[in-house]
């Protein structure tokens, strides 16, 4: 099916029965498909990645708007070189987000339609907030919003892939360090103190790190499609029967469990019976679940507590890291080999090889996210990862090399970015070398800091963009995430970013995120530096107790051959030594404990200190 | 009336019959009582100034709840220790705003309060958008707010003050740049983006912005008490008839003029016959007349661009400010000498003496706020004025002293501030010379900085407090605010600030901003270290034309001897060297050319290099 197939297919049902049945008539003039799922997903599986199949664009973010004549896709600055690549201008416009001009979508609707146009939308992929404030909004000027059960895109998705059925996995104590039984005890505490009866889940990672299962029905994150309703006395679980087998079940034995399919009519039946009862509706809950419960619910941000990481939670995260760490030496250590024997490879073979030797360290499941391997300019484009074709560019001496990538093991989730210039550093353009060194500087300048417990990271993120911003130089993505234990890579509430100021974002000892400043020079190179962090409380010479620090998790050598000392400050030369220094004794421990001696000694290189 | 004799009278009115005739004969169980008026001006009238008169706190940030047993009174770091000093502590209970446990006036009413309790509130007293989210929020609990024309402390309040009725000024075009019919075309073309057919103004310094006029109806800010209904075709003032003469009326003769009290009637008529327009509500509107236009209406914040100074604004800013520099160069030149000669002045003599200097200037009008004149440990108040015996404290040698202050001139608007170690610095603390240091560090920090066009003000609060955060202190206010050209001192809506992300506080070339941080250790000693800046395009190495940088507006020495050099990197020696390099120039300019020859020698010797 072409693209403008589907195009065609799809504004062929604006005027379909189905549609005027519930318009009284008027066929849609603009139909929504923001690129999520009934649980607001970040990855989907591609069972639901309708953007992919409609519009080609695979980026993680997404809006798509198709309106009689013109179909458009939002998205944001990480995404604007990749969207332009895999549209095809002829059909869609590519409409960025965050730029001085930017436009909204509602924005966009209210300009271009007019008063009485009917705009459909599938209720299951809005938040009630955000669904909600779309009606209000679209009300106010007449356009007349139109929620649509059954999603349009799906009913010519012939070829629509088809979901796993894997069973889930049972942590145990020493894995998640706290029990449902206290986790559900502390939630229902919150819940009291806020006047509430009951709470409705859909996030999946709020919904697994409270059971203390995980699953495997999307792809890099460990979650399971289900629904929870928990009230002060009981717990109803909605997932799919094949999920479970004995020893989940006989786990979950407190927990109601019912269909996945029966959540919306069970919801809707208990709130029949429960009219008074006051009901927290967490943001993240989608339209077609929040409007059972309207305006007579508490709406916050999910009060479930997974960003601080308890002491077995963090300790498991430590020891994981340095296998993690690891594996990614072992992976320059050979890279580097192999380049100077003369050899190339494409950047599948390379994916392949870093998964490959993640898969083989202890507690490994899966991959926390698809590798990014990305050769020479294919770095500019910051969530690229080989695919099709492109994946074809191999590498050999004197190229850039950025490699993102990450991994879940049973006692941890990591994410590590580092950028190489392979072969001969004397071959390296002198902005690259200045670029990456400012790129590192920010990185550093941010993991030095100090500061207050409980603040917002939008504060912090802009300490790692300053040194860019001195030469007039920025890039487009926030600076870091937050991480789960064993769960998504990128875990709210907490983030260090500079697009919204999330309201429950304060950090706190105890929470592990991301540092990845980046500069992204287009057609040319990226660079990008990722580590992960866990907070910690800092000892400070006012002898204030509520200060925080950085304390890395990632112990992976950062390329010295590429940075230009003259252009850190002293503390900042010290950072980098004393990391190196740390490197050496944690991730190089690993390798001599496991007898990997030639690695070793490379990495005893990699950390000399500048 | 004694404090508690107040609460008495107000609890007293909450089973009154004009009350239970609202709640259907419930007695309130709370009253709200927000510091503002009908207008959300951040300055008020005495006239308007309920919450002093009901608790003597005076600060300018102030909500208060009675509730049948409790006074509670919420405010933030600014003032916690003023409002400690102020409050009954038998009578009230100070509620912290921003700290990490803080609880909002919401969440306290449903913790506190039972469902079917009555919340009684002055419509006029809460924008439309607060009270919207109150009632909604209360009724989802189950509680009953109800909104009460007329506000319960006015009546018992017997003595209260009365209005000025001083008329309007007209600002000419070499003042203010722009013509009210250039303003009116460029707001409707905003609003027909918008597909809106009218606009209510409610906030003061929008309305006179728009009419180039200004008012005297509240002290230090120039404004009138006035409503504004813009519609595509008509523009209806709504101001008290006693406000205008005949060149004010000649000046208006475009716009159709209303008494003020009509207001509320007039637009609630206009909507009756004008059911479909679609009309834009700015954020701050009240509720009074925002819920005249409800849902159907566009709320956003305001569409007046008074932010961005025009050519003749900015130049005139520029101008006020030297002269403004000088009348502080004036007195502190002055007040060395007394030093020295052995004599002590208090503050409310040293606040009389540097507005006295002021008022001589040319084009003065008045004081852009009170004065803050604050001698040894009364610096540690950020928001401190000498009132009452407080005001008796006498400065003399080897002392702190922390000089606020700013003024409204016919071509613009000044804020600055120093803090200065009278007498002999070999006496001040140690800890003083770091921490006064640190806090010019990071002011110098921000003010170098460059930064990319378009940014939200909150992604540079970190910069200024940065080198305190290293330390572990850190200040409780945010580090600087919007300054209108002859108009709000505090000019929305930009800002630098770290507790909201202002939606459209995007930061652009010809705004005009202060950078003020500060440390304040209770009971001993307050630093702030405050300048006016324009934004200004930068000039980078990328070529990028898209950053910005600050160009300081105001130049008046910052005293040199109490600067702990090795805590300054060579960069920030160099502003603050070439800083004052121009002062010489620009203020040293202005004393010569009027003849103050010793003031001169005096600002040559404060601005050698350090």
């Amino acid at each position: 099916m072409s693209a403008a197939d589907k195009l065609l297919a799809l504004r062929g049902l604006f005027s379909s029965p189905a549609v005027t049945a519930l318009t009284g008539g008027t066929p849609l003039s603009a139909y929504l498909l923001p690129s999520t799922d009934a649980h607001q997903s970040e990855y989907l599986a591609d069972y639901d990645f309708r953007v992919k199949f409609l519009s080609n664009f695979s980026g993680s973010n997404a809006y798509v708007v198709v309106t009689e004549k013109n179909a458009l896709l939002w998205t944001d600055g990480r995404y604007f070189v990749q969207a332009a690549k895999q549209l095809d201008d002829k059909l869609w416009t590519l409409m960025k987000q965050a730029q001085p001009d930017s436009i909204t979508v509602e924005d966009y609707l209210i300009s271009n339609l007019a008063a009485g146009n009917a705009v459909g939308f599938d209720p299951f992929l809005l938040t009630y907030d955000a669904g909600s404030k779309l009606l209000k909004k679209l009300n106010s000027v007449g356009l007349k919003p139109v929620a649509i059960n059954e999603n349009l895109v799906d009913k010519f998705w012939t070829d629509r892939p088809t979901l796993s059925n894997k069973k889930v996995d049972v942590l145990n104590t020493n894995e998640h360090g706290q029990s449902t039984c206290d986790k559900l005890t502390k939630l229902r505490e919150k819940l009291k103190k806020q006047k509430c009866d009951a709470i409705v889940l859909g996030a999946l990672d709020d919904i697994v790190w409270m059971l203390n299962i995980r699953g495997f029905d999307i792809p890099y994150n460990p979650l399971v499609y289900s629904y929870m309703l928990i009230t002060l006395d009981e717990a109803h679980l909605f997932i799919d029967d094949s999920r479970l087998d004995d020893a989940s079940r006989a786990h979950l034995s407190n927990i109601h469990i019912h269909n996945y399919t029966d959540a919306q009519p069970f919801i809707s039946k208990w709130r029949e019976s429960n009219k008074t009862a006051r009901v927290f509706v967490p943001t993240s809950t989608n339209y077609a679940i929040g409007s059972i419960f309207g305006e007579n619910s508490i709406q916050d941000d999910s009060p479930v507590m997974k960003a601080v990481k308890n002491g077995i939670e963090i300790q498991n995260m430590r020891t994981s890291s340095i296998r993690d760490s690891a594996a990614l030496v072992q992976f320059f250590y050979w890279l580097e080999q192999e380049i100077k024997a003369g050899k190339t490879y494409n950047e599948f073979e390379l994916a392949d090889k870093i998964d490959g030797l993640r898969a083989k360290m202890e507690k490994f499941v899966d991959l926390s996210f698809t590798t990014i391997s990305a050769v020479g300019d294919h770095s500019a484009l910051p969530h690229y990862h080989p695919d099709g074709d492109e994946g074809n560019r191999t590498l050999h001496a004197n190229q850039v090399f950025l490699l993102d990538s990450g991994a879940h093991y049973r006692d941890g989730t990591t994410d590590v970015t580092r950028t190489i210039w392979t072969g001969d550093v004397s071959t390296a353009p002198a902005d690259f070398i200045r670029n990456n060194t400012l790129v590192l500087k920010g990185h550093i300048h941010l993991a030095q800091t100090l500061f207050p417990s409980g603040i917002n990271g939008v504060r912090l993120d802009t300490l790692s963009r300053h040194a860019l911003w001195q030469q007039g130089l920025d890039f487009g993505h926030g600076t870091g995430h937050g991480v789960g234990m064993y769960l998504n890579v990128h875990e709210g509430p907490i983030g260090i970013g500079f697009r919204t100021m999330s309201r429950h974002g304060d950090l706190k000892s105890g929470n592990v995120i991301t540092i990845e400043p980046g500069y992204y020079l287009p057609q040319h190179y990226g660079v990008r530096i990722e580590n992960c962090y866990e907070l910690v409380s800092a000892e400070v010479n006012s002898g204030s107790k509520d200060f925080l620090r950085f304390e890395p998790l990632s112990w992976v050598p950062i390329q010295t051959a590429i940075i230009d000392k003259s252009l850190l400050n002293e503390d900042q030369v010290k950072w980098l030594n004393s990391y190196h220094d740390k490197v050496l004794e944690l991730t190089g421990g690993f390798l001599k404990s496991n007898g990997m001696t030639t690695e070793l000694e490379w990495l005893q290189k990699q950390c000399e200190h500048i």
